[in-house]
């Protein structure tokens, strides 16, 4: 859920059939105290929930920002779901960090990929 | 899937599941004629579908582009996928646009939102 922005990107592929998506899409107040440190220590400790595939984010400067997580299955989301420290970072959220949000949990039924080959517009 | 850094942002709200979304996560390239163009019109057309229930976009400069499109029905997906327009905009996008990209389809089986009640962190 961080910015990213100075990490290399590229999507997260997509994988086989079916998995699920967590897609929350957000609008933040002006509060920023805690949030990165917050944001860095979610990162972590999805990673070592079973079956966590991976995370997209992008950010709008000033704008929205949508994240979508990425579980082989709803034993992995349901575990993520109810993780204390993830749940208290819930509440902070709600209480400080986000003006509005929207959160939609989705089995995915059909995913591809695109890897361009070089070419003249790969700049 | 224009930046939207102008407009007025908030996310799209949960609907009632069972609704769709599709997740479209894409690094571009240098090359942007008639990017923006191609853009304003797949979201006019988009538009016409009936089923179709909103956008999110998010873009963090220099990196990631995620927009999620949201949609009633499966019949609603296949009604823009099959578009001939929309069709020939991907093509150009494997073309000319996007380095790679990544589309998950995915059955929106629960969501939720927040809006928060003015308070001191809404500044």
């Amino acid at each position: 859920m961080s910015d990213h922005s100075s990490e290399p990107v590229g999507p997260v592929e997509a994988y086989e059939p079916p998995y699920y998506v967590a897609v929350f899409t957000a609008v933040r107040t002006e509060s920023r105290r805690g949030y990165s440190e917050t944001n860095a220590r979610m990162e972590d400790l999805v990673k070592d929930i079973p079956g966590y595939l991976g995370m997209d984010h992008a950010q709008t400067p000033g704008g929205l920002g949508i994240t979508v997580g990425y579980f082989r299955d709803a034993e992995a989301l349901t575990e993520w779901r109810s993780n204390a420290e993830h749940r208290g970072a819930q509440r902070r959220g709600r209480d400080e960090w986000y003006r509005s949000y929207t959160l939609h949990v989705a089995k995915v039924e059909r995913s591809h990929g695109f890897v361009r080959e070089r070419g003249p517009a790969a700049g």
